[in-house]
Parts: C-alpha cells; structure tokens; sequence
C-alpha cells in the first residue's frame, strides 16, 4: 500500500500543510491540480508541466470513457503510460461532465443513461461502472459517482439527489474494495462525494453517510456553479467540520486566486479548475498584481513580461508586446505561452500558500491577493 | 562586418557544404529554414527551436509589415529582440505574399499596390519600401521585391515580369546600399532573387543581370508553385550555373523531402517551405520510412514511436496511439508534438545530406530517400 495522507500542520483558522503519497510520487498540499481533460492539459507538453512542477493533473472519466476508451487505455498500460506521465492523477466520476455536456440524460436508482456528446451513442453510467473505467484507467485517485444537480434547486430535489448519491457511494465502495480485495493489492484511492446542494443541514447528512463508508478521502462536489462565494464557503464549511481532520479534503472545480485562500482556511487540501489553463486561451492573464488582458491595445508596445515577479520560462523571455501579438495573430504559440505562464501562477501560488500556513500568515497573504483581485482586470 | 560565406566542400554532381556566417550564428548548409511567418515558428516555443538545433528562421515580411507593423518592430529593438530569437533570420520581401494572398493588387513601374487581406486598406510595396520594412525589422538576410507570375505563363509575360524585376533589383539595390553608407556598416546582406518563370533563357538572363548587380547572395524564385518537379530542376539548373561558385543561393519554398537532395545536387545552399510545420498540423508526420498520416485507424493501438529511428524528445516519449488520440480529440498538444517531430524530421535530415556530402554519396543518400516515399503516406 503506497497511498498515505498526512496532516503537517494546521494554522489557527484550520488550513492545514499536508503531504499526499500515492505510488506515482507525493503531492504536497495544500495543492491545485490542472486539468487534462482528455490525457493533456490542453497547450501544454508533460515536460512544460514537470518543468513547473505540477505533481498532479486531473483527468476526466467522461471524455476518456467516450475517447479513447478505457479499455484501449487499460490495454496500453493505462493511463500514465497511454499519455507518459509517471506522476500523480486523479480522475473524476463523469459524473458532472454527463450532467453538463451529454444529451437525453436519463437519471434512475441504477444509474445515468445519456447520449455521447460527440457521436450520440447511448450508454449507461452506473457507481460500479464509473469505478471499473477508472480502475481501467489506473489513476492514482478515483471518485464515485455521484448526481450532480443544478443550484439553486428545490429542497425535494436536492433531497432525492443526496439519498442517491449515497447510495451510489455505497455501491460503488462495494465495487471498489471488492475489486481490490480480488486483485490483492490496492493500487487506487477512492474518494466519496460530499452532496446537499445549498442547504446546510443535508451537506452535513452527506458528509456523515460518506463517513461511515471509510472512504480514504472526500471531495466536496456540486460547488462553484454559480451560487455566491459566501455560500460556497459556507456549505464547504458545513462538510470539512465533519470530515476526518486525518483524511485529504478535495473541493471540486475551484477556484479564483482571490478565493483559493478561503477554501483552504476551510480546510480544503486538494483543488481543481480549467481556470488557468482556459483563461490563457482566452488571453486573461493571471499576475501577482491581478488579471491582464493580454489583447489590450495598451500592451502593444510594452516590453515588460506578462508579471515582473514571475520567475516563469516564459517571463523570463517573452515581452507582453510579443504576447500581445501573438494573440492577435492568433498563432497557437500565444496559448502554449500564456497557458505556461497561467499554470505556473497557480502552482506558485500554491507554494505561497503553503508557506504562508507554514508561517501563520495566511490571513495576511489573503487579503493581499483579494485586494490585488479587486480592481478588476488591467 | 560580420557576414562570410565558404563553400567548404563539393561534391562530383556540383552539390555544396558550405558554411554561412551572420551576426546572429553560423548556418551549416545546405540548411533549411523553419517558417515563421508571424515571427513565430507556428506551434513551437523558441526554446523547442533551439532544442532542435535550427540555426536559422525565416519571417514574412508582408505579415509584419501589416502586423504587428515594422515601425513597431523596430521601435521595440527589431525582430530578433521582439520575438526573443537571437539565432539568425531571414526575411522574405513580401512580393510573394502580396501576389499570393493581398486583394486588387495592381503592379506598375513604380511597386505594387494591393490591399490588406486583414482589414481591406490601401498599401503600396515598391522595391524601397521593401528593403526599408527588411532593415526595420534588422533580419540578417532581406530579399530584393520581385514580381511573381503564376506558372505556366505566357513568353510576354513572362519577359516583362523579368524585366520589372531586375529594375526593381537595381532600386532595391541602390536603396539598401545607400542605407548602410549612411549607417557606416552593413548589418544585414541583401539577396537578389533569378525569376523567368519556366522558360531557360529567361531564367539565363535573369541570373546575368542580377550577377551584376553584386548581390552577396542569390536567391531562386517563382518555382515549386504547381510545374513539374524536373520543370523546377531544370529552372534551378539554368541558374546556378550562372551564379557566382562563391555565394549562397536560396531556393525558395521548397521542398519535399524526396526533392531536397536533387535541389541540393544541383548547388543550392538553402531553403524553406512550411511543408512540415503545415503538415504536421494536418497530422501528417515525416519519418525515416516515409510519411504517416496518424490518424488513421491502424495507429490506434499502435505502442510505438512516430518513427523508431528518430531521437526527437517527442519520438523518445510518446506513442503513435497517444498523438492519434490527440488529434482526434483536437488537441493543441497534438500540434506541439507533430511540429516538434516533422521540424526535427527535416533538420536532421539536412545534417544528413551535409554528412552524405562529405562522404560524397549524396546520390545514394537520394536514391534511398525516394524509394521510401515513392509508396505515398501510410
């Protein structure tokens, strides 16, 4: 068993430096993980993220299931092997991705039926079947399935989502350990999925069913769809006081770098989002004195980097005049720069975090970036 | 005066290994030259440029003259310093450009007037215009203009077209030439370009007169645009036998790799064509055993590299399975890493029909390379 979590220090707020050990490296945490969708982060080489430093990506159940398939992936040695990278990964259920991206979803206790996105072939997502890709996968961190529904929604509706979530969580860690126990070894973690929607007392009900099934961590899902950060916060409040102070916490889809702070004074450990990578394509540049609109007119002839402070390969070399011009041109070789240099604030940005706990000033360091974040973007 | 050129070898069929010098490096030739219309090589990183061992690479100057324009290029420290390449450049002097993609071009004595293929407004190039955006820009190498026909073309044509050239050369000439008297020095070289279209004589007459016009290099022009590939041989042949043994000739937009070693047996030091960038975005892939259209359905599973036989950092780590995938998910990546392969495809086979030349069986090396493409893409 090489998988192993432990809590290094907690700050007076209750952030906590961790470290995360998996059988493809360790992630030290608090930690924002990119996304690779489809087996790449979308503009970037493996060698640009392990230049960065990225110790984990995200891949997604969904698209790899649709394509390549996960049986083509378990037959080429699974998915770090498919696309050679021998780091960390954690894949999500696809659960969200059917809620979100497929047709004619169909909801039943037994699963989610839906049409592919992509050829409209219809398939059947179940707890034990988005365990079984996952496993096929090989990813180092896999999530149960869990009903995703839309914010705000009626009390009834969030109600029949969370008992179901539940239940899919139970069957599929039946799924899980039974599988685990015919191969002898473990070499996956699953986490459970903390639901509710936005009423407190069921995101508390989720958390303490998912207990009781001893997941070894647990995300927290269906936030950051639109709902106010205050609510966010709250409702991820509402989770972490319940879950086990010694177990990884994941808050799914996050976040801006004004909020990351808040989720991981919560007590978050693990976060997501396309933001950096997506933002960069858009040419919505991420600097230690806010957002830059890299396209602005103003730029044309500014011979500074994309950030003064940034220590990146990029703002090392690259003027914001160029990067300005290579977006106008629309060479692909804006989205390869600035998705570089977007990826690397956010995992920078993680450092200081940590640090920042290491040293009980990550009040301080949040109000910091907030007020950077306020004035919009330059 | 930094610039030298040295035939250091020719072989029996008049093929040369040369050795150009510039204030920005030494090119081995016969070398060729990455396109990098938009001053940028179109999905690499410099730093994957340097990594690959190009010495030299080619902008267009019709593109940035329009855009980012050469008044803002040269204000921000010219191309070398705006796009962060400090190996050496050549520029195009846009004529090509202006025929091929400028709407309601009218060409008199005076230049041609065309209008932008970005925003419709009025331009006028004259052969001052174009030496003038060429030293704004600070290439090492600028073109003369010359005015491109399409072929095959009429005799009257073809004779008029010639003869604007080679007045536009003398201009183009006296302008440059008066611009680094008043400098004090000569910080680019400035080539001439044969045109003629497919008629012997012409392209005879051609090389005469621009000889005497004492360029410090010669280029071929008006070729590889649809005539038969010995058509294109032959129009080669007419002009190199004419142009001083001493100095470079570029041959200009070619090649195929089954091509480039005839061109080269033929005694030309340099080329370009945006053949393996292009393709490589279209999932074509040069390889030792000829081209690979990946994605067809046969690489699906296929563990194996683009090419065995390629040492490029993309052949040493990723699959054929792995870039199908890519480019059926479209993702930019896919683009990254067939640049990267199909770029270092075409560098490293000039170092090897340099080495062939220097053991003095290039025509074997030929034969080799012909039989592997002559049975089209797998």
């Amino acid at each position: 068993m090489n998988f192993s979590f432990a809590v290094l220090k907690t700050d007076a707020a209750g952030a906590r430096r961790g470290r995360l050990t998996t059988p493809h490296g360790i992630i030290e945490t608090p930690a924002f993980m990119p996304v690779g969708t489809q087996a790449a982060v979308k503009s970037l080489r493996n060698e640009a993220l392990e230049e960065l430093g990225a110790q984990i990506i995200l891949g997604n159940t969904y698209h790899l299931y649709l394509r390549p398939g996960h049986q083509l992936v378990r037959k080429l040695g699974g998915l770090h092997r498919f696309m050679s990278w021998d780091r960390a990964i954690l894949t999500d259920s696809g659960g969200y991705q059917v809620f979100s991206l497929s047709e004619l979803r169909k909801v039943t206790d037994e699963g989610v039926r839906f049409r592919s996105h992509l050829d409209g072939a219809e398939h059947l997502l179940t707890p034990e079947k988005a365990a079984e890709i996952q496993l096929a996968l090989g990813s180092d961190i896999a999530m149960v399935l869990d009903e995703c529904i839309e914010t705000p929604a009626p009390r009834q509706t969030a109600e029949a989502a969370l008992e179901r979530t539940t239940a899919w969580a139970k069957r599929a860690r039946r799924y899980f350990l039974e599988c685990a126990r015919q191969n002898g070894r473990l070499s996956q973690w699953q986490f459970g999925i903390v639901q509710g929607a936005t009423f407190p007392d069921l995101r508390r009900l989720s958390a303490q069913q998912l207990v009781e099934l001893d997941f070894p961590g647990y995300a927290v899902g269906g936030l950051a769809v639109g709902e106010p950060h205050e609510v966010t916060c709250e409702m991820t409040a509402q989770a972490t006081e319940l879950l086990p102070r010694e177990k990884p916490r994941y808050l799914m889809g996050v976040g801006r770098p004004e909020q990351i702070a808040d989720y991981v004074a919560l007590g978050i450990d693990m976060m997501d989002c396309v933001l950096p990578t997506r933002a960069a394509r858009h040419a919505c540049i991420y600097t230690s004195q806010g957002r830059v609109l890299i396209r602005n007119a103003r730029y044309a002839q500014d011979p500074s980097p994309l950030d003064p402070e940034c220590r990146c390969s990029v703002c090392q070399r690259y003027t914001r005049a160029y990067l300005r011009h290579l977006f106008a041109a629309g060479e692909l070789t804006a989205a390869i720069l600035a998705t570089h240099h977007n990826v690397h604030f956010y995992l920078d940005f993680m450092r200081q975090i940590r640090e920042a706990i290491e040293f009980g000033n990550l009040a301080k360091f949040s109000s910091e970036v907030q007020a950077r974040y306020a004035a919009g973007p330059a």
